[in-house]
């Protein structure tokens, strides 16, 4: 079959590999219909991450189980599954608490393991980490589109959200315009914040950033969008939501924190250090990590279901697998925000 | 009257200074019966920190209160009155939150304020600051030794607690065997943890430790106690206590929590930067701050007046006005772990 691998900074290639196959008894194996390229993609292949020449890629994808493991007993052939971008088994003690993310069993798509960018992926742990989505959605391209998004951003805006401590008429602002900025978006609305305050630069996110439910749009930089939000809220905003992962973006959100207020950090934090005393003074709660998002995944796809949540409009560019090198430089440039791969 | 001045590192000395008197109609003059040394009160002593020749010392302490303002109208001439290491006029957007050391108009003891190591105060915003002692302990030298350490210590540890997320049944480890810390153990058992570990080195602050509840002690450090305190946990403790400040500490405090869990910081962070890598993985919430004593003052006294909380032990040392740099001295080179001063 043919998947995406790495092979060095800026070099991702769609190469024929083994072909994906059962090997545990708990695994599902399952052929990719809808993946999607992740702005956390970009650090390894803008070499700003380890990663080894030869690693698969892609953690943000469903499909068509093909075949499941004798011991699998809730996804059965045919079904269309959608993955959180991340396996687990759903019986240890962390994911009984929600935190699928930590499982003492669990581990990353992509890397050493199958990618989701790719015609077919192993996915281990199938009854863990699986959840199906109703036959009534087939051939509905528009609502898988909208589905697509829980794999990642869509449930890692949510979880911001959720660290956030966003409420019904609060006040929340989001550093970011990226995909799972955007996301932070439709989350917060979808959980009743009154006054939503985006922070980025780009007019064409900007726009989606309005059309999803932001009420403020701040597009200065550093200590000028902090002084605009401090003066728009009269002193922070209870919630923040820090979506990008760099020392600069995390500084600007708890600098934009209101005292007592919390900072819902899913960025994955890359480089930088934090000094604490202005959470210390501000009193803040700082909360985040990298989403468990299938503790999300029901609810969220419930509500896409319903009409109630669609962030399709992340998905801007759409490619084949052929076209997933030529994604990963339109993300790169920046010419598109979000990239879907149709194997 | 006198008052302890600051003149240099390792050089605070007691000084006529000008008698306290009301100054605003809002305040209180209270004369001063028992105050305390702080371990914060060392970082300034130490020259670790900025603190201007002249400034006056102490935040930690009781009184009879001489006069009143005359907008004071819940504090009359003849009360004691405790006061919490900060002020706050209890009525502004963050005091009504409980986040009194983020009062809109409030401030510090001491630094250009009067301070508490003195003959006598003066009390701003006497109204939303001081808590009033009923008279039944007037005499009561035991009670008022274990009264006088809710002015600090044992709320910060309270808090500590609080915001590491402490219940019922739970396990918490405690970094720092300082008074905080101590406090901390006692706040822990208050709320009902089952599993008490501390992390300290002093064999006479460890066998407090037992008595206030500690269930466990680690006298390693660095790298092998957190490995011991993983090891006694079976992955960690879900909430952790930091109570000294230092960038060690946290990442100790860090180090040593359960995936999912809570570190409660309150030692003002000195130095050192964070790197939020094993918090974001680790899904920790990071909570804590400069204590907002006066929300906790009347419970905790409560509870000291109910002989259900007595933290008097932390006070090891008793000097006179005369004896404060003594007792500073005492505290530099741990002789003593906390002083008490009875002006």
């Amino acid at each position: 079959m043919r998947a995406t691998v790495f092979r060095g900074p800026f070099d991702v290639r769609v190469e024929q590999v083994p072909d994906a196959a059962l090997q545990e008894p708990t695994d599902a194996l399952v052929r990719i219909t809808h993946a999607a390229i992740c702005g956390s993609d970009l650090w390894p292949y803008r070499g700003l991450e380890p990663y080894q020449p030869g690693w698969r890629l892609g953690h943000e994808w469903m499909g068509i189980v093909e075949d499941v493991g004798s011991q699998v007993s809730t996804i059965k052939r045919g079904d269309r599954v959608i993955a959180p971008f991340a396996f687990s088994d759903g019986t240890c003690e962390f994911c009984r608490k929600g935190l699928y993310t930590n499982c003492l069993h669990g581990g990353f798509w992509a890397q050493e393991n199958d990618g989701g960018q790719a015609e077919a992926i192993r996915a281990p742990l199938a009854d863990g980490t699986l959840v199906v989505v109703p036959k009534s959605v087939e051939g509905d391209e528009a609502r898988l589109k909208a589905i697509l998004p829980l794999t990642d951003v869509m449930g890692t805006g949510h979880y911001a959200a959720v660290s956030a401590g966003v409420h019904a008429g609060g006040t929340v602002a989001i550093v970011g315009d990226g995909a799972v900025g955007l996301c932070g978006v439709l989350a917060a609305r979808r959980l009743g914040a009154e006054r939503i305050i985006l922070l980025g630069h780009q007019a064409q996110r900007l726009e989606l950033a309005r059309r999803f439910g932001a009420t403020d749009l701040v597009t200065s930089r550093g200590e000028q969008a902090e002084r605009e939000v401090i003066e728009l809220t009269g002193g922070g905003a209870e919630s923040v939501l820090e979506c990008v992962g760099t020392q600069p973006s995390m500084e600007t959100a708890i600098a934009i924190a209101r005292p007592g207020g919390s900072v819902g950090y899913v960025g994955v934090p890359h480089g930088g250090q934090l000094n604490l005393k202005r959470p210390f003074f501000d009193h803040l709660t700082l909360r985040g990590g990298s989403a468990p998002v299938r503790a999300f995944l029901p609810e969220l796809l419930a509500d896409v279901l319903a009409g109630r949540l669609d962030p399709s409009a992340v998905l801007d560019l759409t490619v084949d697998l052929d076209g997933v090198p030529s994604g990963y430089a339109a993300m790169d440039q920046r010419t598109a925000l979000k990239v879907m791969v149709r194997p």
